[in-house]
């Protein structure tokens, strides 16, 4: 059976979709990654599918779960290289890929993950000060 | 016909080979990877090769070929992934890919074409200082 390769890149895996997504190559992919995931700590996954001619709703289905299952193991998963022709035909079918980020590239696919990690990390550390201000009453006591 | 996508990742532009290397796709992927670097002047490829089960003597020819179109663009090659049971067979096969060089993983790839390119700028500087001592004196006059 073949298998898709997954690349570590610093702090990010990249996965390039080449060969036709049956079935037993999506599951293997979906478990290969989420080992990938728990040995590695890596928190982005970055799914390349600028070599696929076509994304029908199986492969929108694959890479839904796979989103789902990096976000339980804490990676973002950000789908690039999506053709042109790719997008309006999954539009005209009705699938928009909901829970799926996109980038044009995977530089650009990398920048949105480390900004999106910067942000997240700001966040855990205002979290406090947040739950500080909440219990705070919004006018003062004379 | 198949193709294998090209991913520029920084200064570096890196092909996962996962499909069957036929003659039409491995001319394709010189085509595309010469107009890719001269497009985007990138200094480094890494072809990765995990997903090949077997490198016979028309891939081996290939990988070289794209090493020496790339050299001549002022960018060097360095094959990534190849699984130990691929490196034994080349070796029985008496196919050892001259001047070729590899790494284990993209990374690592990702380290040696670094270090070479800080070597080869270091070479470039100190370039008049050396063709000064070849004309100095190894013994100082008297």
């Amino acid at each position: 059976m073949e298998r898709v390769p997954i690349l570590k890149i610093g702090d990010i895996l990249l996965v390039s979709i080449q060969i036709d997504m049956e079935d037993q190559v999506a599951l293997q992919l979906q478990e290969d990654l989420a080992d990938r995931i728990v040995a590695t700590g890596c928190h982005g996954v970055i799914i390349d599918i600028s070599a696929l001619d076509i994304v029908d709703s199986f492969v929108g289905r694959t890479l839904a779960t796979i989103a789902a299952i990096s976000k339980v193991l804490d990676a973002d998963t950000v789908v690039v290289g999506m053709r042109p022709a790719v997008a309006i035909t999954l539009v005209e079918l009705g699938l928009s890929l909901p829970g799926i980020r996109t980038a044009l590239n995977v530089e650009l696919g990398m920048d949105l993950l480390a900004r999106e990690r910067a942000a997240a990390d700001d966040d855990a550390d205002e979290e406090p000060d947040g739950a500080d201000d909440a219990e705070t009453p919004a006018v003062p006591a004379p």
